[in-house]
């Protein structure tokens, strides 16, 4: 029976593969792999491997998403372990869905392999918690994009705190005008995050106010996160401990009785968990 | 200098780890785990490794928060390595970030290791995608509660396409109401996926409507996915291959052009790519 692993590549760093990805790109006879997919993780391959590149330049997505589908029905009725490897997770933007449903209508099994979605993760790298209690209760993620150009109903967003905007760099101006128009405060933080998850990572902390008004410059591709959760970084960042801070309340550990209160037994040795499990 | 890392354990499958935490496991002198932690990741916990048990039960959660803190800093200060372990990824609820800014001003480094969250990765898993071309173009993960027991204001998430609620079980009738009252249609298909990502997953698929109406049984914890990109499950389901579906279109593969046109150069072997990442 033929199969295709539908797989996460995560936002790049291989260390962020899950093992499952790891696994299954190390066994692979075929990768198809799309142009977010980091050349540190193609690395993994088993030698022999056969690596087709299937990024969507601008203009021809169509054409190459016909040529996709093509790749993969062949080689999924070819046989071996075919990876299609996308980055971030297959599931979320990208047309990870279109790919399992082509491949499902063929009769081809897909097993689905969820990545580390940059949406939700370069943010919490760069110290912005989607959700913080008291802050925000609640996340969205969507593109600067639509149809037209750049979207410009925000009002139907209003009751999300925090939005993660994607391809919204190029038209921030208009987005940020639309998002206070909606509703958002004007002196709402926002941060704009370029080559997030890696070392030349740079974070843009601003307003929705400056962004409309034009006065910040930020380099796209870029993760535009739009909250107050955005205000909380400051409170992450390292800082040299001092004494002030030294004599932080720090409370008292867990009593015994708390530890043993656990699925299996608290305080423990990791080793006679992993006997309980196996016998 | 103390350091803890903050690291997401994903769903629950040991596989769906990053390589980052799995390594980060195994090397831990101290892990402090949640209730939504499975036993087999704790079981690649290294002999020795203090396993610490801080679950929050109803009711108590202030009191164990505060506890949490104090094992937290404790260790860090005794030093070795921490790893302060999560369901899911740590930033997305659950009080992460709370957890960092509390070590931060005791001068404590902390690093995030980003995880699969449950949220994303569970519709994914149940062939749900969040996004699709044409069907929906953002998703939104939120609880159905709020201070007052359950959220009543719902035409704030109007304008996205699928919501991802959480903690909604109890409450779905009355929120499923809400919703219909907001401006969502009352057919609009929603999923309520139980243990998500285990073997033990049911799927149960409905509409707002029957939600509303008290029609459907569900056991809580489920996540309850609200959305047109519901309906696409069927079309991702395994099927026996019939001579309709194999007569399908079956486009021609990425002509040699194409396949050269790649970052690192197309088809290769992944052994020369490794070499030229070293060299």
């Amino acid at each position: 029976m033929a199969k295709v692993y539908l797989v996460g590549a995560g936002p790049g760093d291989p260390d962020l593969l899950t093992i499952k990805a790891a696994r299954l790109i190390a066994q692979a006879d075929v990768i198809l792999y799309d142009r977010l997919v980091s050349p540190e993780i193609l690395a993994l391959a088993r030698p022999g491997a056969e690596l087709i590149y299937v990024g969507k330049e601008k203009g021809c997505a169509e054409e190459i998403q016909r040529r996709i589908f093509g790749e993969l029905s062949l080689n999924a009725l070819r046989g071996g372990v075919v990876v299609r490897l996308k980055g971030g997770d297959p599931m979320v933007f990208g047309r990870g869905g279109e790919e399992w449903a082509y491949l499902a209508q063929l009769g081809v099994a897909v097993e689905v392999v969820p990545g580390i979605s940059s949406a939700v993760a370069v943010p919490s790298l760069a110290a912005i918690p989607l959700t913080s209690r008291g802050v925000a209760r609640s996340f969205a993620v969507l593109t600067g994009q639509d149809r037209n150009g750049f979207r410009e109903e925000w009002t139907g967003c209003l009751g999300i705190d925090t939005l993660v905007i994607l391809m919204g760099v190029e038209n921030r101006e208009r987005i940020a005008r639309a998002l206070i128009d909606s509703g958002r405060p004007d002196h709402q933080p926002c941060a704009f995050i370029e080559c997030g998850s890696t070392p030349r990572e740079r974070v843009v902390v601003t307003t929705l106010e400056d962004i409309a008004q034009g006065r910040v410059e930020v380099e796209s591709p870029a993760i535009w996160v739009c909250g107050e959760v955005v205000a909380l970084r400051e409170s992450l960042l390292p800082r040299s401990p001092s004494s002030e801070s030294r004599s932080a309340f720090i409370p008292s550990p867990l009593p015994v009785a708390v530890r043993r209160n656990a699925p299996g037994n608290g305080v423990l040795e990791a080793r006679e968990l992993a006997k309980s499990l196996t016998s």
